[in-house]
């Protein structure tokens, strides 16, 4: 089985952590690799980043889907699940956000969570996530700990500090029992939070790489009746000719 | 006063359909303009080609944004509101997407209402849209008159018929007051639905116009605190490489 | 076109106050006028001053639209939308509450708002409207800065103050990017509250104008299809004999 | 124990029927009266009617609370509840709207009831109610008999068999465990339905009057802390001067 | 009239308080019998206690409809309702719920209340239960006193200081008109609380005996028809073979 | 890795049925164990038989978790997840119920989905999850097909022909992109359903098992912060005197 992490920044070295957090959580049998995309921001901060990063996400998924070993699942290693809806269209394979991943398994082990994510604009992205997929009332609060993404590479003691201290807020006030952690770069500061905290601690990297063999391992895949169906073909111009006419249906059979 | 229409997909003769759609319901001292992007999708229907789109139209909206005499206000043509947030991030000028300014108008002028809309694999949009707007319980029922959105100009007489078919449907079983469309390119369809459904018929090109002259009359724009602050200055890499440390604060100052 | 502009109290200081925000909002080819009912409360500041005032609402309407110049479009300009629906019921022109279009405006610039209102007492009616109408999960909160309806007028400078303070107390906690001003009779206060807290302050009577201007604009009136159709004529006894067998769908044909 | 119950349209007859049920069900001790507003109209089938009709309920009940031997409890006998939170405001005694209280009672027997109204046209009404009460998931419809409100009187055994005709289909097709007669005239029926339906019929003046019975027995009465306190005292103008400084906290203190 | 009052629990001092409660509250021609499980947690604090209970509570309700005087309608004592569901399948008479009971109470004297029960783990119960009826809105928030439930019994003194002191907390800072109090063993803490915190409180025991008796004035029972219908016959084993092929439609014909 | 299947009714061979989609769904080295408990209903389908077969889930984890081979995550392999949140009162290991598997599982692969039932009297139970869960928006409809659960056992053919039945009116009617079966005894008949219907399915106890090897995965237990830590020990009386003073606290440490 092969997953494969699309981390929607262009940051590699984001890319390495995402991997290494598949690769140690992986089974024996699942082979994870990873990728960024070529063209886009270096971290996603926002709407608008957000908006720049789904079509990255699709350029991979579109080129990875056509390897010979092509990937069993695919993760979309940024919290706010860009493109999610989209890359699901675009192929076969299921694809897991690691917001809903997150979101999904700490209601499986608690009846209330907490979100700490990166920077207070981004609040509103989980927030509107968590309405989409239902999670509204089983989340007390989405948290910010005021932590510029890039920083979780750059300034990572200083970050991690901050998470804490948010995590303890959060444990503290929130009548929770878990804590969700609101993105791809902290997928390796999980033990290390928990522990301080105190609280079980889901990060969505890892618990989208569970949930994608959960998935293959039961042959369910994006179903392809309704919305999520292949796109219908279509011409597109400028950057986007290449995506003309592109028969996925027809591809994929 | 000046409002540019941005038709999301990249063809051209429906950017006509809207742009006359706009300048027949315009103010007098309201100049509308219209473009869509140079890259993208012929036509918009599913998630796919929506995320497409969605950087075109961001790219239109910075593109405008640095002309000498930029537009007021943005209305986005598309009823899907395509990249609408990241949008509003990217300008100081309010942006309207015509799903919401149909809704919006169609809860004041009646208690319930139906969409009617193109393929049904959109539905799912619609209904999305309805759930983060707050207007589910407003609508009664998305239906789709099974037509792909290029027939809206390529087989526009019997397209019109299955509209308004349909909407004879939704006023006989949904129980309510008025219809909205959902489609930007059936924007000239409207007296005529109007007419021989015998409902009021809300239209969100013409919706969007009156409510993007409203926000400008009143001096509201778009909110610069919080999460549509202008997105932070950061790198982009490849396509997006010329988005590179894009300081829109201080471009916009 | 004209748009008239009912104070729901009999306070005609208050009427003033609403026709000066409504004049110099409108545009250029608008007439604004006002009134308020001959008969009703002083100030609206509960449930059992809203029902009082819902009926001289009714009987502006039913006045004005006899009218020979009768009005295109009416504001109801009391924030707790007294007798909407029964007044969109008496009348085939639109008819919009100021706190709805506050609400609605509030969603076009921010993704969160607060609303600061006058007596804590009147909360609930916020909320209700808040849930009514869809906006329950835009609006991160509705505060009061505890101030009498009638200080707007009599004791206007400390009741800036106090929803100036109010409104910094939102700002600074609530997570917003936008503040709706909670009573009619603050329409004249918006700019200086702008200002001193430092975000969009979403005002209901220009917003209802603007919005009323733009239902005209679209030729959407009321629909009279539903629940929203003119009241039945039937006998009505005692004060409210002047009713019976009151055809409103005669009358306005 | 006195239970007074207010018929808020001016159809005697009516009054008689409510009184009638009242009557019937009311334990040994409670003391059962009735009455309707001079002002108002006969029936109430809209919004409309219900704001006009809302004012005779207030006088009505400002008039019996002088009375030396006031009434512990009130029952608004219309199924849009009209006043409801106004009456509440105006007396300490209980304030039972009989929607509120069918609604409360069918929950208490089944887990989906259905709603059988008079016309199409006050169903939004009942949604409503609904919505704010936070029943909207135990109903599975409301549904009109499509029988104007007098003809309950005038045309007794036609509108009886299509209310029965109703409640067979809410029965064969809602899923259902009970059934909500929607109107006040149907207070005589419940009975007949529930034999010919073979479902439990929640009927609401009798249910308003046990619930009633239910507050007064526990010493419950309406929280004069928050916004169902008396009104402030103010001046009211024309029709309504004689509620001019009308202190209720002192009156009945 | 018979109502009984189950005790969830074991403990039989908690038994009389509830009995003591019900026969203060009860009229004149109600009788009020108690009872407890024979099997069961001595006092029920988390979910692992309520699914036990459960089962003692079903035991009951068998037992007593064998009675020649089976009661007319029966009250489940605890503030979780442990087994609401099951026992109204299990009999045809009315089951009430002490939390359901106080909250209909409680939202029918106030438009917002708050609960304050015993210990925080039990908070996520009272909410559950608060989605299921449709309240959620009506309370502003659920407060735990921390206090175990037997303390009650056993340090009664403190126990009643702490909740007058939760109780003023709600008061000063939740914005709301009732205080609802979430244990069985409150029931005669009632009065001493409203008095010292200056608020209506409603309790569940005594709502749930005027509930109970308006239901079988009401000659409303639980219906028959659905999902309440009385269980499938069919074998059970182990300990509780008694209840195989158990046919209470027929025992109840 | 050891995942133990209790089958929550005590019909062995529908634990066969059970322990045999376990198995051949498991991965390489996870052990799946299976039971039912010794006292129970041999069928659920309603409330009643859910409360009852509860106590016997308890019995069956508290009775593994002392074996020395202790299971690593448990399946409730009844749709109605009897007695979910008790049981992760009752161990650290997870718990995953079928329905909520499946809900989950669901949402990842399609916008829409509708469940497929046993009996139309147990449609409420998951409707009541639904809501419980978050997902009530993501499943469009509850469908029963009308057999009774052991009729998946004694009369196959008949009972399979029904649930494609209704999957095909599903598929047809209801806008979806899967169908999820509601009921554990249908596990053998996945792919058969799948290939008839057109649809994928998605059934639960596959899916829970899946979910609990990613559980255990990502050394995610159930939280013993807050509402689901072990039960407060304290005195049992009669059948459940063993539960006793159960300090499952120390017992796990």
């Amino acid at each position: 089985m092969r997953i494969h992490l699309i981390n929607p920044n262009t940051t590699s070295g984001m890319t390495e952590t995402i991997r290494n957090a598949g690769v140690t959580i992986a089974a024996a049998d699942t082979r994870i690799t990873a990728s960024q995309p070529i063209s886009g921001p270096v971290s996603i901060e926002g709407h608008f980043d957000e908006a720049i990063s789904a079509v990255g996400v699709l350029d991979e998924i579109l080129r990875l889907d056509q390897e010979t070993d092509q990937p069993d699942a695919y993760v979309l290693a940024c919290f706010g699940d860009p493109g999610l809806l989209a890359a699901r269209e675009a192929t076969r394979a299921p694809v897991i956000g690691i917001a809903e991943a997150a979101f999904h398994m700490a209601t499986l082990i608690s009846t209330r969570f907490s979100v700490v994510t990166t920077l207070g604009r981004t609040v509103i992205i989980a927030e509107h996530l968590l309405d989409q997929y239902g999670f509204r009332h089983h989340c007390r609060r989405v948290r910010a700990a005021e932590i510029p993404v890039l920083d979780l590479e750059d300034d990572s003691d200083r970050a991690l500090e901050k998470i804490i201290e948010e995590g303890i807020r959060a444990r503290d006030e929130d009548g929770i029992g878990a804590i969700v952690l609101g993105c791809g770069g902290m997928a390796n500061l999980t033990d290390t939070i928990s522990r301080e905290v105190g609280l079980p601690v889901v990060e969505g990297v890892t618990a989208a790489v569970k949930l994608a063999e959960a998935l293959v391992g039961l042959k369910l895949a994006t179903s392809k009746v309704g919305d999520l169906a292949f796109p219908r073909p279509k011409p597109f111009t400028g950057h986007y000719a290449h995506l003309s006419d592109l028969d996925l249906n027809r591809r994929n059979s």
